[in-house]
């Protein structure tokens, strides 16, 4: 599971940050998350394959996570894409996006498949045999879902010394890596667990941004591996916070501790402050495992 | 009359070309004419200040040309600016902007005006006692202007060694600027030629982009001081520019020789080429006068 963060600043793009986007690449699978200004220029920064991307979740309609998208899509038009794309967004935009390309006269050739969601509790979104992604309902100003992303579980690991051993047929290897006991060359029922390891941890992630101290996401969010969650501002201006219905530092190292996460990473700083340290530092009064999004920077988790 | 170019690439942005977007300085005013995605971050760049930019100018809806319009008009609102912003922009644009604010509950604290235009005809869109600016309709895809930018004359310089030895009483002095002749204090006309000298020459600037090969337009542009002129293609990729309803080098040197301009800018160049120098040499085979756009590059034409 590796993690590139392409953009963690709030409100305008500047000429050294950008506002949020980020790359999730998992089980195979390449998400992109939120798509402010500039995105598709960061995503060739960072070497980024267009193609790979397939699914786009958007988490609200302020610009800073969004206004990227229609000139992406657009660029993917432009170099003749023809895999289809999803994007997982508030009810809106597609009209939005609909609207420019009528305007323009410019319609995809490849097929663009808006999720338009509404719901204000956590829904499965997504689901293939690899990854599911559930929506995280947030509180702020304008409707905002975060997304959790969790691996199934993985195939049994064959111990392939004890399977040889064992006299098993090759026919039955399927059945072992799915976790079943199974009958070997000379009719003996072979115990699962003794020629096979378990499989890989499924690993989970879970965005968060933008949102106002809300515990009403633990429970959804207890125990992942990893939680980003929005930290606009230090506690110099933790009365900011709830009128604009963002988080400080602090307030999301308390929903990583209470959550039970393993690692927690910040973002969507306001760009009031020259010294992200201080994110890490307060947050770390409260959690012990804080790491700092920073744009270009790639968080491996495996 | 100063020219800062902000982007003059076509299609999409990449991580060191952009796309349409220059600042047009002119006696005084600072016109933005179109807005592609990243636009805010290239007026940071070049450290132009925003609340002098009170016009915009948009020439087509295609992304290119104004997908950065939305965010700079959202920017603009977090900086709380007061002054009032015009858009002058082909019909539909102010529908893509409003909604976009209504989703977002975000409506600027600044005036926000629309001037929409839907004439196939040459027409004053902005006035004021300095600068005329008039619409250039162009042939593109899609309803697109290019626009027309004249200073009006000034004000006729005073000779002060002749108006002093002329005794004439400082009231007058702005008569003499108007071109009047005046009564002096020994109550003798005074010929205004013969203690003012002429005002300086009113320039004009013609920006035209996107467009075919089109010489409706020389008529509107006749003996501009400069004309920055679409030059998607070279030479070998001719066959194109019909088709997509662009130029190129040598059509747009072809349009400046006809029109009698005495300087022409090349831009909206395709990302296809790495050598934009062949731009030049194919447009000086027809055209002497001849410059190349840049991103990030300035010409000052006083």
């Amino acid at each position: 599971m590796k993690l590139t963060i392409l953009g963690c600043y709030s409100a305008t793009p500047r000429t050294d940050t950008n506002p949020t986007s980020q790359v999730l690449e998992i089980n195979n699978h390449m998400f992109l998350i939120d798509c402010g200004e500039g995105t598709q220029v960061e995503l060739r920064r960072n070497k980024i394959k267009f193609a790979r991307i397939k699914h786009i979740f958007i988490s609200h309609l302020h610009g800073d996570h969004f206004f990227g998208l229609v000139g992406l899509i657009s660029t993917f038009r432009l170099l003749t894409r023809e895999t289809e794309l999803h994007i997982y967004c508030p009810k809106g935009l597609k009209e939005v996006i609909t609207l420019q390309m009528k305007l323009a006269d410019s319609w995809t050739n490849y097929q663009l498949i808006f999720h338009e969601l509404t719901s204000t509790e956590s829904e499965l979104i997504f689901e293939d045999d690899k990854v599911q992604v559930f929506t995280i309902p947030l509180d702020h100003r304008v409707y905002t879902n975060g997304f959790l992303f969790k691996e199934k579980a993985g195939d049994r690991h064959l111990d392939m010394d004890a399977v040889l051993n064992a006299n098993i047929n090759v026919a039955y290897y399927r059945k072992l890596k799915q976790g079943y006991d199974v009958v070997n060359e000379d009719g003996v029922l072979i115990d699962n667990n003794k020629v096979t390891t378990d499989p890989n941890p499924p690993k989970s992630y879970a965005f968060c941004s933008d949102t106002a101290y809300n515990e009403a996401i633990i429970p959804i969010i207890k125990g992942v591996d990893v939680l980003y969650h929005e930290s606009t501002f230090l506690d110099q201006h933790a009365s900011l916070a709830p009128k604009t219905k963002h988080s400080t530092a602090k307030e999301a190292a308390t929903i990583a501790k209470k959550a039970k996460v393993k690692t927690l990473v910040l973002g969507h700083f306001s760009t009031r402050y020259d010294n992200l340290n201080d994110f890490k530092s307060e947050a770390q009064t409260v959690f012990e495992s804080v790491e700092l999004a920073d744009d270009g920077k790639t968080f491996n988790f495996d």
